[in-house]
């Protein structure tokens, strides 16, 4: 198979641009239009082989997959429309030229999921390296006031939460242990894993956002660090607290079957990497997007002028946990 | 010394968002305001420990600058006023703390060099791996119509030439064989070893384009892998050739001190990083820009429909040498 010190770093580079609209090729940089009067996002991660992703759990398709869907996540979570990206990549001289293709075409499978948010890759960067590095950099418009803020939630704001969450972790645990398969149906099973391996940036959400509330500031940010992260981060930003009702936060059957209640509440909030949106908005306006998103979404709880992130139990409603965050990571007090 | 494994990325990643304006930090991407109907400018660039740098022969200071100034000269190449950079860190656990905070030092040191174009560190990630790694995303806005682009080159242009040629070179040789600066004066080794450590992206020159020629469509690039590298890329993209005149090509009397006559003219043409500005305009613009620009500049040839890049040697106007680009790298072809 041919390696990347095969072909060398300016042929693997010649041969990347097939993956980029051909007008942005060939200068210094690469030239986009853009709207007037909007703003410019950006956002930018870096993933490392063996700590972001590996050759032993991961395909190269996956792994550009997530990190470019990890990326159009940050921009809808910002409500930002996507203007393109660019991939910083470092290659190990005996990485192969395949691995690096599928790489590619996970990108651009991703970069192009939503028909109406197509996303052209506009630049890159490679050399060598002992290291498999993938440093991707997505920038977006947004017209200022029509930003989604951390900081901008009000006492009495709904927050709504779209899909369903630990759904990733849960794939993960499939693909680590695969002999928990047997509890699920192969739908279930399906449904877990591409959760984990094809993660959807719900781009999707703001046309419906647009359309539905075109003069409203929504608060709100992406759960890629888990719901529970999401609800404490944007409080914090906001100085506000919250209230949720743990009734009606979503649980996938398959993830309950998998993991029985109490784990499958500890994913669903502290799992991670599902993509989804948690946005704090009117009530009214909660409703109607509710209603207009095909997927599903929930409204789990309000914003409060109390700063403490309480969970109402639904058995019991007079027991209310606090949700903490604890020097990077997060967990349950019980305060009856 | 306190390393990253002691301090953890999360804190790390806290601590330098010292180096970013404080609107842009805390939300899933940064949102920068820009001017309408100018169009996005994108490039990105990505350095590796012991590739790219060593700290044997660079201290983290200049790796910041040198990185930070490598993209900047990208926009400026372009035409394009920068909006801000991001940055993309992978960093080893043993790596100081001290080390990087220095990095971004220099970063910001270059990012504010040019006053009129103070440019914002606007997003980062962070993340351990075994090799220092710095991907850098740099963006800037142009009117579409101002865009420099290396394709647009016609024949009669004249070719202008920011600066001097050479200089880093000079300057790294002087860094590996320091007995080398008994030849020099201590304002040449300077001049030399800054040339190499501390490049200046040529952002100045926009303005001056700005004010002399607002309706004029320029062709340039910049010279970062030499300047016969990009008078080749500019006939080539523009499918046009070029005669310069080798007595237009400005020597720095340092350089011809250190190298002597040929290898001056070797570095000179193929040395690379000395990121100045190769443009193609019409004479009696490039005459304005010559005289405007404070630091130097020079009109070294002129764009011809035949498409041979050949070079009429000083002392003998007959004999034309041919440039040429040859796998990769370039070498002189005697046609007499």
């Amino acid at each position: 198979m041919l390696t990347v010190a095969d072909l060398g770093e300016h042929d693997l580079l010649k041969r990347l641009q097939r993956y980029c609209p051909a007008n942005v090729v060939g200068d210094d940089g690469a030239i986009l239009a853009t709207n007037p009067h909007k703003s410019l996002v950006v956002t930018t991660d870096v993933l490392v082989d063996e700590v972001h992703f590996s050759d032993r759990t991961t395909s190269p398709y996956d792994v550009g997959w997530r990190a470019t869907a990890a990326n159009l996540s940050d921009l809808a979570a910002m409500g930002a429309t996507p203007l393109g990206i660019t991939v910083g990549l470092s290659l190990p001289g005996d990485r192969q030229v395949d691995w690096v293709e599928k790489l590619y075409q996970g990108m651009e499978a991703c970069l192009n999921f939503h028909p109406n948010y197509p996303t052209p890759l506009v630049g890159g960067d490679i050399c060598r390296s002992q290291v498999t590095t993938i440093a991707i950099t997505a920038f977006g418009e947004v017209s200022p006031q029509r930003a989604i803020l951390r900081s901008s939630a009000s006492p009495g704001d709904a927050i709504l939460v779209t899909g369903f969450h630990g759904l990733s972790r849960a794939g993960l645990e499939l693909l680590l242990n695969p002999a928990q398969k047997t509890k699920l149906d192969s739908v279930e099973i399906e449904r877990l894993i591409t959760a984990h391996q094809r993660p959807i940036p719900r781009l999707d959400v703001l046309q419906h956002l647009t359309s539905i509330a075109p003069e409203i500031a929504i608060a709100g940010m992406d759960s890629s660090d888990g719901l529970a992260d999401a609800i404490i981060q944007i409080c914090q930003a906001s100085k506000v607290g919250a209230v949720i009702y743990q009734e009606n936060l979503s649980l996938y059957s398959g993830l309950l079957k998998l993991a029985g209640a109490k784990k499958a509440e500890e994913w669903l909030l502290y799992g991670g990497e599902d993509f989804e949106l948690v946005l704090c908005l009117p009530l009214n306006v909660a409703l109607l997007l509710v209603k207009e998103l095909e997927q599903h979404a929930a409204i789990i709880g309000t914003i409060t002028q109390d700063k403490a992130i309480q969970i109402i139990e639904t058995n019991n409603l007079h027991n209310r946990r606090t949700l903490n965050i604890n020097k990077g990571f997060q967990h349950f007090k019980n305060h009856k």
